[in-house]
């Protein structure tokens, strides 16, 4: 783990294929008795960003799960920089990282209504046969949902 | 990001300070439709375990708070290798990665009652001073619990 | 709980005073293995909804609290009648019952995106002093913001 | 609702059928920013508790589920008499009401390390065909089961 607090995702050069960023308001439910966001809320938060990302160029997971494929979580990781509190108007920026193969790897940015960047994260999922479970490619529609979108901007 | 899947910390010499275990049984709230536990519920799994490793040498967190001192999630990194399934009796191995300063490390092992190895988990919490919100460091009746039992073993 | 199944509340005249609806998008996070949402999620959806319905006539539930007074629950109750779904879009109407005193009386309707009624639930609040532990009454200008509305409409 | 709060329930006579208690710490994952169990947890808490009740007379949920049997939420009630707080050892006590039939009752009361009455709550349930998704009667197996252990007793 070391690495990590190098940090040595900044130097990322981002595919600049696919970003979206949504609204999110911090309820009770969210909390926990130091007034903060719980640690574990914020996979929620990351899976309403991911999937309104993928919404926003065509493709729904409701669909993709209909269409046998699954998208099961395979590594995360998170970094807290500040507490996101009751009430907070969070904006949260989610970006696809690189061309999804048999994994798709999304960043998040957390930031609060004073443009405070709380919080980062990153998501690798596979892409899962749910009938056979086992780990498949990307359906070539997804794939060119993202081209088409990158040829676009 | 890239270090990570180079799982750099299997070569982690540990420290053999301080491991516990505790077991857990999945609930129905835990599963999502895929009929996995959600990735976002690990988190409470590692939280149980930490405080219960704590407890067993004497440091509850209940009190550590109520000295004015908390330890909110700094870094969280989860790596899922399979799913817990409902009603999964798991054990969760927990240690200690090394002695705390102003930070506190845990690793998790998660298994499955035909000790698969389903889950790791790492997390970095900050020793925080409840009523300043600043970072301080570990208070000395905690370092001293961690030593004895350290002696003991 | 025999008067529950009678439903008395059916009959219920409703004081015009206060009501709102919000949109949820179901989460995964909200899923369980069955493919519904869980029972116990629906808590968060009533939260939202009444929470909302109150800064609808300019009661913010955070500045309530940092005058002081809180709104835990006292009582809930709720009736599944069709299961919500992943990704659906919910809709849930939520309603003042009566005018607070020492409690606050919320009603929810959830409906799916085709207008089906899927859940009905009521939750009882009571006003809480929060240094003191102790109940008390709602605070005056929480009344008139309610009975302003009323008159509004 | 009005019936509700009069509590008829207390005039039940229990058919001294089935009942059994299990323990469950407060984690921090369950409190809120009010330092009280979130209200919505509860429902965790009555599911462990009356899966532990089955189990405990040699019914698993888990095998219900495998014979092609679920069984949803239908009705839930609950009372928040005071909170549980965090690391509290909570006692959930959890009694069947009367014979399943389409429907299984549950009551919950829940009590903390000094034996203060916290939280009452009661669950309908509903037996359903998974496949079919429609209501069908309680196995006969499990009616058999309960009957077995009422004589035991």
């Amino acid at each position: 783990m070391r690495p990590i607090t190098r940090r040595p995702w900044i130097k990322t050069k981002y595919i600049n294929m696919l970003s979206h960023q949504v609204s999110y308001r911090v309820c009770y439910a969210d909390t926990d008795q130091m007034g903060y966001v719980y640690y574990g809320n914020y996979a929620r938060f990351y899976e309403i960003a991911r999937v309104e990302t993928l919404r926003n160029i065509g493709i729904s997971y409701k669909v993709l799960e209909e269409a046998g494929i699954g998208l099961p979580v395979y590594e995360n990781y998170s970094k807290y920089h500040a507490p996101a509190l009751y009430d907070d108007l969070l904006r949260i920026e989610c970006r696809l990282l690189k061309m999804p193969s048999v994994r798709i790897e999304f960043e998040y940015m957390i930031y609060n209504q004073s443009d405070e960047l709380l919080h980062e994260g990153r998501t690798t999922l596979v892409f899962m046969d749910l009938a056979k479970r086992k780990v498949v490619k990307a359906p070539e529609w997804l794939i060119s949902a993202i081209l088409k979108q990158s040829k676009d901007d």
